[in-house]
C-alpha cells in the first residue's frame, strides 16, 4: 500500500470509529446485547485487535473475557457454563478472547474428544448461539487468520524480547508446531458453526491496520443494519406454525390425575424415615460419583411445594444441595436472556439444585400474563429442551415435577391461610388473581406437559391434595431417577 | 437427660424455629443482613447444625456458602476478596459452611503465616467484621467444639460405614492427630476475634439436640432484639467527633493545583509515545510478576477522565486490564454493603484496573447530595482506609487521580458538548446541578484528601485545564508507581 492508500485507511478508520461509538450507544439505548468472539492462532495479534476494537468505545458499555483453561468450578460444570455466565446484557457489549470454541478445539487435536461427544457439543454450541441470536444477540465470531511462516516469525521476535519472551510458553510452540493439525481441526469447526445467525468471519491478520479495519467495516455494517431496522420498524416475528412444534405422546395429562390417592398418618411416618435415610445415602453417592441433580418443582399456588421440597432435604447435608427459589427477575436478571440466570445456578458436578419454580415459567405465567410473546413462549419449548439436553449431555440427572391440586383443595388452602397469622404471609392478591386464571394455566400446562416431556427430562405429576402422599412421591421420584443413574453407571 | 426433658427439649426446638422463621421474615422486610458463620472440629456436625437451621427458613431469604480451599481466581485476589462477594444483601442471609478463619487456622499451624502476616490478616478481619457490623449486618460466629475422643469415635464410626468412609481424607486424619496444636491455635484466633460486633459462641456439638437448641436460642434472642430496636424505634447513630478522625497532612490541596500548567501538541505527541510505550512494557512486567494494580480516577464532571483513561489504556492488552465505570449502583448493589461491588471487581494479581469513580463516591457525591447519613460518610473515610490498606497487604499499587479543572474550564467544556452532535450524550441536567453545588463539592473533596491520602494509597491531583497536560501527568503517575513497586521487589 502507498502513502496515501495507508492515509485513506487510516482516515477510514478513524470514521469507522466514530460510527462504531455511536451505534454501541444506540444498541444500549434500544436494548440489543452484541457479542463478540475472537478467535486464532496464537500471535495473530488478538489482544491489538480487541484493543482497537474497544478504544473508541464508552467503557460503560463492554466488558473483555479472557478466556483459558477452565478453573476447578467451571470444570464441574458443562461446559457452556462460564459461556453462558457471561453472555452480554442489553447494557453491555461482551467480547470475548477466545471462547468456546477453543476448548473444543483443544480437545478435538489432542484426541480427547470422540467423533459422538465432538458432534453432541456441536449440537449444544449451536443451539446456544441459535438461542442468543432469537433473544435479539447479535454475534460477531472473528478468526484472525496467519500462515505458519508469519506465526513462526511472530514467535521468534517475541522470544527475542526479553520483556515478552515468556509469553511464548511451551504449550504456545506446541500449538506452532501442530499447525496442520489445528488448521485442519479449525476448518471443521467452523464449518460446523458457520450459522446464519452468527457467521463466522476469517480476517488476514497479516497486516494490522488493514485487519482492523476489515473488522471496524463488519461491525458497523452488523449494527448499523440492526439499529435502523429496530428503530424505524419492530418487525413482528411470527410464532412458528404449531404443527411444527414437536410433541411427545407419553406426556402426561391433568386429565388422567387421580387426586383421591392418600396416605394415612402411620403410613406416611415410617415410609418418610425410609426414604429421607435412603435420600441421604444417595446424596452421598451421588456427590462420590459428581453426577450433578436439577430438581424443578412446579405446581398450583399452595400446591405444597415448600413442604414438599422440605422433607426431601431434611436430611440432606446442606453442602451438597442448595433450593433456588424464582420469583420474578431482577433489574440485573432482566436484561440479560430468560435462561441466564437458570444456567448460572447449574449445580457442581456431585451437587442437588432445587428449583422452586423454574424456567417454565417462560411458558407458564409469562405466557398466561403476557410478559413474553406468542413467538417467545413458543420458542421456548425448544430452548428448554436444548437447555436440559445439554444438562444431560454433561451427566445430569434431571427430575421435573408438577405438584397438582384441585380447584376445591386450593380454596381450602388459601382459607386456611387466611385465618392462621403466622401464615397469612404466604397468601397474597396475586394469588388470588392466578386463581381465577385457573384454566388458562390448566391449557399452558398441558402443553407444557405435551411439549417438553422429553427421554432425557420427563415430567411426573404428583396428585398433592393429600401432602402425606405428594411427599413420599416426590421422594420415590428422586430416589428412582438417581437409582437408575446409577444403574446406568455401574 | 430423661424422656421428659427430652421432650422439652424438644418442644422447645419447635418454638425457636417458628420464631426464626417469622425473624428470618421480619430482616428480610426490615432490611437487616444477616451473616452466619460454622466453624468447627471436623466431623463436630457443621453439616448438620446447618441442616437444622436453615428447615425452618424460607429459601428465598438464605444462601449456603461451603468453603474450601480457595480456587485459582480465589488465590489472584486478597484472602477476604471471595468472603466479601458472599456478603449477605439485606435480602438473603449468608450462612458459611467454615469462613475466613478456616485458611488462617490452617496456614496457622502449617505454619505457612508468620507473625506479621497473621497480625495484619487479623487486623483485616477485623476490619471487615466491624464494617459489615457498622453496615447493618448482625454477625454470629459458632465453634462446634468436640473433644479429641468424640473426633476420633466419630471419625472411626464414619470410616467403618462404606458409604461415608471417602469422608474422612488424610487431610482430615491429618488434622485430627494435630488435635492439640489446633486447639492452640483455635483459641488464640478466637480470643483475637472475639469482638463486640461479632462475638463468637462455643458450642458443645457433643449431643446434636442441645447444640442444636443453642444455636438456634442464640439466633432467636439476637435477631429478636435488633427487630425490635429496629422495629420501634430507629437509632440515630451520631457521627464521631471530627477530632477523632486522623488526617493526613501532607495530604494535596485544591488551594495549590497550578492549572496554568500545560503542553504543547508537538511536545505531547513526543511524550505521549514514550510514556504508552513504557506502560505496555510495564503492563508486561506486572502480569509477569502477579502484582495487581488499582486505578482510581476522581475529579469534575467534564474534567477529561474518559480521555485521559483512554490514552492510558491505548497500548495495554486487553485481556490484562479492565475500566470499571462507576454510577448510581443497581438494584442488587443496593442491598449490599456499599464497599461489596468495588470489592468484588478487584483485578487478579497480575491485572490492572482502572475505576472511573470510584468508592469515594461515599464521601463526595453522597455526602453532597444526603444520599447517606452524616454518621455515614464519616466513617467511610476509615473504612476505605481499611479497604485500600487490605489491597496493600495483598501486594497491590493503589494509584488514586484527581482531575482538577476550575470552574471556567467546566463551563467552556459544558458549552463545548451543548454545540458538538457527537458529544451531547455526554451532558446532561445532573451535570449542571452538580455545578450549582461547586463549593460543597470542593469541601468535600478537600476533607476527603486530608482523611485518605495514606502512604499505601497516595492522591495525585492532576491540573487538567490543559488536558495534554493532564495525560502525560497521569501516565508518568502510574509508570512511577508500578517502577517503584518493581524496585522493591528487587
Amino acid at each position: 500500500m502507498d502513502g496515501n492508500g495507508k492515509k485513506a485507511l487510516k482516515r477510514e478508520i478513524e470514521e469507522l470509529e466514530q460510527e462504531l461509538a455511536l451505534l454501541q450507544r444506540r444498541c444500549r439505548e434500544l436494548g440489543i446485547p452484541v457479542l463478540i468472539v475472537f478467535e486464532g492462532w496464537s500471535a495473530a495479534g488478538k489482544g491489538t485487535m480487541i484493543n482497537r476494537v474497544i478504544q473508541p468505545l464508552d467503557p460503560r458499555g463492554f466488558k473483555v473475557s479472557c478466556i483459558a483453561a477452565p478453573n476447578r468450578d467451571e470444570q464441574l460444570r458443562p461446559f457452556l457454563w462460564r459461556f453462558w455466565r457471561r453472555t452480554p446484557s442489553a447494557e453491555r457489549m461482551a467480547i470475548f478472547d477466545r471462547s468456546w470454541y477453543r476448548t473444543l478445539l483443544d480437545d478435538y487435536v489432542a484426541e480427547e474428544l470422540d467423533e459422538d461427544s465432538l458432534s453432541k457439543a456441536l449440537d449444544d454450541v449451536v443451539a446456544f448461539e441459535n438461542q442468543l441470536k432469537d433473544g435479539g444477540t447479535v454475534i460477531f465470531k472473528f478468526f484472525l487468520d496467519i500462515s505458519k511462516e508469519e506465526q513462526a516469525e511472530r514467535l521468534d521476535k517475541l522470544r527475542k524480547n526479553p520483556a515478552t519472551a515468556w509469553r511464548v510458553s511451551d504449550d504456545v510452540l506446541a500449538r506452532h508446531c501442530k499447525y496442520g493439525q489445528y488448521k485442519k481441526a479449525t476448518k471443521r469447526l467452523i464449518e460446523a458453526t458457520d450459522l446464519p445467525a452468527s457467521p463466522w468471519k476469517v480476517i488476514d491478520a497479516k497486516h494490522v491496520t488493514s485487519a482492523n479495519a476489515s473488522i471496524l467495516r463488519c461491525l458497523v455494517k452488523v449494527l448499523g443494519k440492526r439499529v435502523t431496522a429496530l428503530a424505524t420498524d419492530v418487525p413482528k416475528q411470527g410464532p412458528p406454525p404449531k404443527k411444527d412444534l414437536p410433541v411427545f405422546p407419553t406426556a402426561p395429562s391433568l386429565k388422567r390425575v387421580d387426586l383421591s390417592l392418600s396416605l394415612d398418618r402411620d403410613e406416611y411416618r415410617k415410609l418418610l424415615e425410609k426414604r429421607q435415610k435412603r435420600i441421604g445415602e444417595l446424596h452421598d453417592e451421588i456427590y462420590h460419583r459428581r453426577i450433578p441433580v436439577v430438581i424443578v418443582y412446579e405446581g398450583w399456588d399452595a400446591g405444597g411445594k415448600g413442604g414438599n421440597i422440605r422433607r426431601l432435604t431434611e436430611e440432606m447435608d446442606p453442602r451438597g444441595y442448595e433450593v433456588i427459589p424464582i420469583a420474578a427477575p431482577n433489574d440485573v436478571e432482566k436484561v440479560h436472556h430468560y435462561l441466564w440466570r437458570f444456567w448460572t445456578e447449574f449445580p457442581k458436578a456431585g451437587h442437588l439444585t432445587i428449583f422452586d419454580r423454574s424456567w417454565y415459567g417462560r411458558v407458564l405465567v409469562e405466557r398466561v400474563e403476557g410478559f413474553c410473546s406468542e413467538a417467545d413462549w413458543n420458542r421456548a419449548y425448544g430452548e428448554i429442551n436444548e437447555m436440559e439436553e445439554n444438562f444431560w449431555h454433561f451427566g445430569a440427572v434431571v427430575i421435573k415435577f408438577w405438584l397438582q391440586i384441585d380447584k376445591d383443595e386450593q380454596m381450602n388452602r388459601f382459607k386456611a391461610r387466611e385465618k392462621d397469622s403466622a401464615k397469612q404471609w404466604k397468601l397474597n392478591e396475586e394469588d388470588w388473581r392466578n386463581r381465577e386464571k385457573w384454566d388458562l394455566y390448566e391449557e399452558a400446562t398441558e402443553e407444557m406437559f405435551l411439549r417438553t416431556n422429553t427421554s432425557y427430562a420427563p415430567w411426573t405429576v404428583i396428585e398433592g391434595n393429600c401432602k402425606r402422599y405428594a411427599r413420599i412421591k416426590a421422594l420415590d421420584g428422586v430416589i428412582a431417577a438417581i437409582e437408575a443413574r446409577i444403574a446406568e453407571e455401574d
